[in-house]
């Protein structure tokens, strides 16, 4: 086991001062042996369709080939890792809470008072800089979508073995903060400057390494327009599971960037080899294949379903007619140009209206009409194209990758079309069911 | 299909006017033959070892024997429907967004300007109440420990088949909103009066009939203090998912009494009979068992898990030493009198120091000492006894049934004592560790 965990994670083992913490967990297997109690009430059942182990593990379990096969530990990931809910996608911003989340390890409590980041590294003017004194500075409002990098994990054949996303790792907070290039500048980016590391409080094991999360961005990134420090989502103080009290927001890449829970900016020499960079956040073909990292947003579109939900198949049903379909569509390298439909699951599209996304980094509205009269099962999807001619695969198999990142194959709504269906409820005396425009919803700023 | 849905509702199926609606789903199967665009690009592969349909039913799926594999479904309402952060459990109230969440259908959206809702059926007076109406009424602001009555279904073997909780379908919010006694008097119960019932919204299809969500309490639980109509949580408007702009708080009872995005209040005159109160909250042995009705909480507790968290397996690490270990400890049976945790797996027992509640209907904290100096694996648990004398069971095997209700079972954190763990981080500098009382965090309400 420690030579195996020596091998994989090589190249941040080495001895520069930015690479995995060096308190490595290399006794998984001694523990193991020194198992003290776990059969004294109730007993495990061993899995003979999926092999995910209990305990830690140095590397990632072999992807599973069965796509509706899950084991209890990714079920239990999924009640930690929320996602969006797809029924408010005809909502610009999304509603406190609503947000999809991913948390590696656990939640850090932290408290505002006292709150201050490190500001080092390769800089001129080293600093530590308090949150009172990050919110006094220029501030700035902005709908950003975020996707999580491992969105449609569970699309993929075998699929990779993490949270079992499947279409709702998304959300399109307004978050509130500043922008981080002032305070670069104002630290002095030395020469040798090629990337800037952002670490935050939370830490915990994965790949058999204790570790804070931290994620790197190249210099040019880093200043780009739009990357803020944030305190605040939707007009209110973060909340803890979203990085209170401050946090980074990084548009057009995918969720990992925006660090959680802001602790260090440390200005780099060299490129980052921590676990999140070097081991987690890749697109690989193997085991051994180092891969290429994870950075921007594929192209990707998903949609309100329509009509009724049944409570466990989550299909939907609608009564023959016009239906409006709508949804959302973003893309980290262009603007959405074009987003179709098909009602037929895939055999023919139709192009959709394009609305006005909410600021430059927010998703794009679209809708069109689905007018449909024979009964009978219907598979829904939606398929963008961004400006730099991407668009979402028909099928997973082309961007197949071991870790399961950047799944924006294009989704699959199934519908049963079914005369009278949507009525319910008329045997409580009632007015006519209400306005669901959501106009008046609870504000997304407040 | 349509003799079998027919035979299992038909308690529900009279034409009392409190039954589900008419309009129930008969032709699954029908829809099912019209099958039209499901393969023509990817394929959903058979599962071997689960059976779970893909398409709605009529009835619940069998449980499962096999406590490590889920089905996609499962995993997909997991995603929907998230869990409490078990790292929060040393905060007396849980902070927004934190609390679990059960929607069976989908979130509706409503709108507060013009809300109002219906008091009627067995009444003197049937009125019209709006939202400003209600809020101008008497104020109460209270924590309530609510909890899914599926919580812990993932502990049964076989396991029912619906939102597989493990441990995390808890939260203690704390709620604002008028006592709804005064205004059952103002309507003034009819003297055959014999159950309120309550109903939401929300409406979609389960076990094969569209309806909306609605449950009943008998009048004595209605009339109770501290059941009210709450408008926020947390000292702001209710999250849309948690029930906005209204919704019913029953201290003591599972959640599913506490019917979300409220729209009717009907006195009736015989008990309630719909799929939500005759099919899917009860305590059933088998399939053909009609069970009796799930009601309040059992006693519970659970512990926050110490140390660091391994991402995948959510093993926890921590150093040889002292550590604190705390967690809530409930029940809507009787006050919490006595909770015991135990480092070894359920063997023996050892006495915690219990708090203080925050109010009468919140949960109890509870505090021990563990000190352990020998590396290896442990287990740890906790148990609670109430007042009547109701303690958790060890085993799942005494209480279960069929849908998986009531699970109450002690649960068990596995924990990996190693040297040297949870001192990572520290090749950025920082200054040390901050505080983690979460003294001054987001406060709970605003």
């Amino acid at each position: 086991m420690h030579d195996e965990l020596n091998a994989t994670l090589s190249a941040g083992e080495s001895s520069t001062e930015h690479g995995p913490t060096r308190r490595n967990f290399l006794a998984l297997g001694a523990a193991a042996a020194g198992a003290l109690a776990t059969g004294s009430f109730g007993s495990a059942q061993t899995a003979t369709c999926i092999d995910i182990p209990e305990r830690p593990t140095a590397k990632r379990p072999d992807p599973q080939p069965n796509p509706r096969v899950y084991s209890d530990k990714e079920t239990l990931l999924a009640f930690r890792n929320h996602g969006h809910f797809a029924e408010f996608l005809d909502q610009p911003v999304t509603p406190l809470g609503m947000h999809y989340l991913l948390v590696h390890f656990d939640v850090p409590k932290l408290s505002a008072n006292g709150y201050e980041i490190s500001i080092g590294g390769r800089v001129r003017t080293p600093k530590r800089v308090s949150l009172s004194e990050i919110k006094a500075r220029k501030q700035i409002t902005e709908p950003v979508i975020m996707e999580c990098a491992g969105t449609g994990r569970s699309t993929f054949q075998p699929r990779g073995i993490y949270v079992p996303w499947f279409k709702e790792a998304i959300g399109n907070y307004e978050w509130t903060g500043t922008p981080l290039r002032p305070l670069l500048e104002e630290a002095g980016l030395l020469d040798d400057a090629v990337e800037v590391l952002f670490t935050g409080w939370d830490t915990g094991v994965d790949l058999g390494v204790e570790h804070a999360f931290e994620r790197s961005l190249p210099i040019k990134e880093a200043l780009r327009d739009g990357v803020m420090l944030a305190w605040a989502q939707n007009g209110q103080p973060l909340l803890p599971q979203h990085g209170f009290p401050l946090r980074l927001i990084v548009p057009t890449w995918y969720g990992m960037a925006s660090v959680k829970w802001l602790r260090a900016i440390t200005v780099l020499n060299q490129p980052f080899k921590g676990v999140e960079q070097a081991k987690v956040y890749r697109y690989q073909k193997s085991a051994t294949d180092p891969g290429v990292p994870v950075t921007v947003k594929r192209v990707h579109s998903v949609m309100k379903p329509p009509g009724l939900a049944d409570a466990i198949s989550r299909y939907r049903f609608v009564a023959p007619g016009r239906h409006l379909l709508q949804g959302m569509a973003w893309s980290g390298t262009g603007a959405v140009r074009r987003v179709e439909v098909s009602t037929d699951g895939g055999r023919t599209w139709k192009d959709a209206q394009l609305g006005r996304p909410g600021g430059p980094y927010s998703w794009t509205p679209w809708r069109t009409e689905w007018q449909v009269t024979q009964p009978g099962e219907y598979v829904l999807s939606s398929r963008a194209t961004d400006t730099a001619g991407n668009i979402q695969p028909l099928s997973s198999a082309a961007i197949w990758n071991r870790q399961g990142m950047g799944g924006n194959v294009i989704e699959r709504i199934h519908v049963i079309v079914q005369p009278g269906v949507g009525r319910s409820g008329d045997h409580v005396p009632s007015r006519p069911r209400q306005a669901v425009s959501g106009a008046d919803m609870p504000p997304p700023t407040k």
